[in-house]
């Protein structure tokens, strides 16, 4: 029989937690027997939500954990503070091994300052980027990085450009995925002074197929699979797409209530509307993946349901199967660096 | 009398030249008389336009340049080498100081170099940004800068906070302009190094309504009337907020097919989605200011038809009268500064 994924799940996390949290992880136990699931948080609060279900008992447990991260929190002061925390705790079984994945609802802040202090990079991995799922028009791309390192070198952007492309083929299933770096203009010699400097090293790069720059506006329409930027423009971008498509939506349906006759047309889009907008839901691609960790971090929405904690559950099964870290190792992982990088001088932070 | 706004109109530049150019010159001359219009270009098209309107045929001059510049010339090469092309003939106008203004629909990037090589910057001025108005759910908001200056310096968004907000109060009209930098979260400690440096800045700058840090989500919102950036993250902006409103309303419009009842539907909202939709239409408020140089440079859509030129001629007018550089000079102009800027090494480029 095959292993099966150990996941860990951070069931203090989030807005709706544990409720949806514990809720999420029976769904994905009775959904999938590959999974086997840890929950950690205050014990009795867990075990309360967990025997509200009826599941296979022997794919739960429960790790205590006594204390909480809230999201008002500074993160690294509270992941050093809090030893005893739902996310400290849970992460931990990532950098012994225990665990394969770890998923969480929590602060963001905290969960990825926990990556790298708690589970360790890879070694030879200079940055660990989070790489979100976004909707566009032909199907689903990912946005890496899209938040965690607000400063980037022309290395790290390459790496999330590997890193990325392994995730788009090996998880989502895009076979040569794209990959492009977000610019002001499709020219070689355009963008400020980190895309200048990282463009020819992307070009040259054999693992990836590098298709250049894309444009802001290109990304709604699909252009590319992997797009890869740094951090603070990442995360921007995120922002913006969210912003942008719930205020046009609101707007649009300010507007059908301004005469009857497009009151009643707006009864009769209705339906179509729900599910087109569906489709730009970026909750519908569960959680946001944690590259070039020990182990797989997932951060799911803080305003995620049992059905985004259940998918997030999941989709560590994909990444767990097809030995993503293995692939990562492999490509530029401290064994395949020829020369050594800026880790080799911060081996604190890894395992 | 009051003296007039002289207005140079590069003829060749945009995809419509000159036709729509010199139809929109010639409706700015018809609609208001305070403005006076030189138009740039190879003067036997120019004519030919001309003749076929009926205006006030001393308020049109036609300066014949015998070269044009196009968008797929290296700008600053092409500033250079064609110094009888319609942008430059026309921006040197702005430093002798017999235009005040300079509209056109060319090569962004040329018009930028030419603004800052020919126009000249301000004494004092380091960097002069775009300055692009976006619509916003509740009005308008100044992108600055949207893509002149890719990589930038904390005292450089400082003076695009100042200029922004001259502009915006006495341009557009709005009072006391809130004013914001964009970042990836609310709080003081957030962004990256030159969000970081240049916050406190912004906050001890006493001549401006500093409201913090905005979250690209909370732009389309109208959460702030000046948005300050480096230009490469407005550009980003700028770019994926076009991109994502398009997209949009092409995937609903899509949508609106899948069914009989939502055809029906969609032919009933037709109209008012249509003037909902007109509100989110950059192109409606004219063109974009280039802030803090000899003049006023303001760059158009290439593909702007009549009626965008005549708006940004008319917009020029009230940049004129309300004094605009005069005020940007005694804020922050050399005259204004307590030491030297960089722009002290680079007298060259000023007029």
């Amino acid at each position: 029989m095959e292993k099966k994924t150990v996941v860990v799940v951070d069931a203090m996390g989030g807005d709706n937690a544990p409720v949806e949290i514990v809720k999420g992880a029976v769904d994905a136990v009775n959904k999938s027997d590959k999974v086997q699931v840890i929950l950690t948080g205050i014990e009795d609060q867990v075990r309360a939500e967990l025997a509200k279900y009826t599941y296979p008992e022997d794919r739960i447990s429960v790790l205590h954990a006594s204390e909480v991260i809230t999201t008002e929190e500074a993160p690294a002061f509270a992941i050093k503070k809090k030893k005893d925390s739902s996310i400290v705790v849970g992460q931990k079984l990532l950098k012994t091994g225990e665990a394969d994945a770890f998923v969480s609802a929590g602060s963001t802040g905290a969960v990825l300052v926990g990556g790298v202090l708690v589970a360790g990079r890879i070694r030879g991995i200079e940055r660990t980027p989070l790489g979100t799922l976004i909707p566009t028009e032909t199907g689903v791309a990912l946005l890496v990085d899209s938040g965690a390192n607000a400063d980037c070198r022309p290395s790290h952007l390459v790496q999330f450009a590997q890193m990325g492309s392994v995730y788009m083929e090996h998880v989502v299933g895009v076979k040569n995925p794209r990959v492009s770096i977000v610019n002001i203009g499709v020219e070689e010699e355009k963008g400020n002074a980190l895309v200048k400097e990282t463009f020819p090293l992307l070009k040259e790069c054999p693992n990836i197929n590098f298709t250049g720059s894309i444009e802001a506006r290109e990304i709604p329409h699909g252009a590319a699979d992997v797009i890869v930027c740094d951090g603070f423009t990442g995360n921007v971008i995120l922002k913006l797409y969210e912003g942008t498509a719930s205020t046009l939506v609101h707007v649009i349906k300010g507007g059908l209530k301004s005469s009857l006759r497009s009151k009643i047309g707006g009864l009769l889009i209705k339906p179509a509307l729900k599910s087109t907008l569906k489709k730009f839901d970026a909750s519908q691609y569960g959680g946001a993946p944690m590259l070039g960790l020990n182990g797989l971090v997932v951060k799911t929405h803080g305003s995620a349901t049992a059905n985004e904690v259940c998918n997030s559950i999941i989709q560590c099964i994909t990444f767990k199967e097809q030995g993503i870290n293995d692939k990562i190792r492999a490509l530029l992982g401290r064994d395949a660096a020829k020369k050594g990088s800026e880790s080799d001088k911060t081996g604190k932070e890894e395992a």
